[in-house]
């Protein structure tokens, strides 16, 4: 090694002010100084950018949980209302209380964001409907839904399924 | 100011070789430099704190999104269990139905991490059997689970809430 010092001169320096005689291993220092704030720099953009990560995912993974925990229950819920209509027009305490106990569980997918889906006449929507049926109707614009087979829940990005629809035929 | 100069050594110089006639204002750039590298260590701890932070909050996070949306759903449980019971020993194809959706509830709870608990005989355990009676029980030791009057669900951490029951008193 020819020398091993390290001088380093700072802008004030280099614009003239008394030179040292080390003046060409100084810039090293500098150089090192910038390196590590450049370093530090960047580690603390990391840092803010990790931070704002976090916040959004912790937000994107409670709404995974939430959307995989409720879903586990729309069996439950198809299947009380499945008994409910193997009644036909019954109506006695059992059926009265499976009829409330149906609204009920509507109501805890409402509040947990995912409010039941079974509008029928309404135009076709991919994002929405699940289409299981074609139909030829004399009265409804083709592309409408005519029948809801099985609601859907929730919406957009909220969505637990689609609604599976039947849809008037386009014309021929 | 005095001098804006800024220069630094280094240990190689300061170990006795050719000191520069700005020796006294090279600690300056030396002290800058290490105080620079401790905030950009700090950083990188942080940085690492925060990733090791995140992986915990993420899990308590999900399980307390788990738990809340699957505790909504208990109520509709509660209520299923009151239907059947209320049907006596009446046996037809909607209380048989009404059965079969209070299984599969109690299997989407036990699968989410939440078993039934509706032991009796054990003894009192104040983690998972909230007292709502004392009876004196001539058969079991005193502060024994003689009856549940409401089953709790899941267990330790994992808990949506503790077991309702009957206990028998302590002998006089």
């Amino acid at each position: 090694m020819v020398s091993p010092m390290e001088h380093t001169t700072t802008d004030e320096d280099r614009d003239g002010q008394s030179p040292s005689e080390d003046v060409a291993a100084q810039p090293d220092l500098d150089a090192e100084l910038a390196k590590v704030e450049d370093r530090w720099r960047r580690a603390v953009a990391d840092l803010d950018n990790l931070r704002k990560r976090y916040v959004r995912e912790l937000e994107r993974e409670r709404a995974a949980e939430r959307s995989r925990v409720a879903a586990a229950w729309l069996p439950v819920v198809d299947n009380l209302e499945r008994a409910i209509a193997h009644t036909g027009d019954r109506s006695d305490a059992i059926v009265e209380g499976v009829r409330s106990i149906l609204d009920e569980g509507l109501q805890v997918l409402e509040r947990l964001g995912y409010p039941r889906d079974e509008e029928s006449g309404v135009p076709f929507d991919p994002q929405r409907h699940e289409v299981v049926g074609l139909v030829a109707h004399a009265d409804e614009a083709p592309g409408t839904v005519v029948e809801v087979r099985r609601p859907g829940y929730g919406r957009g990005a909220d969505q637990l399924r689609p609604a599976s629809v039947v849809v008037s035929r386009p014309k021929e």
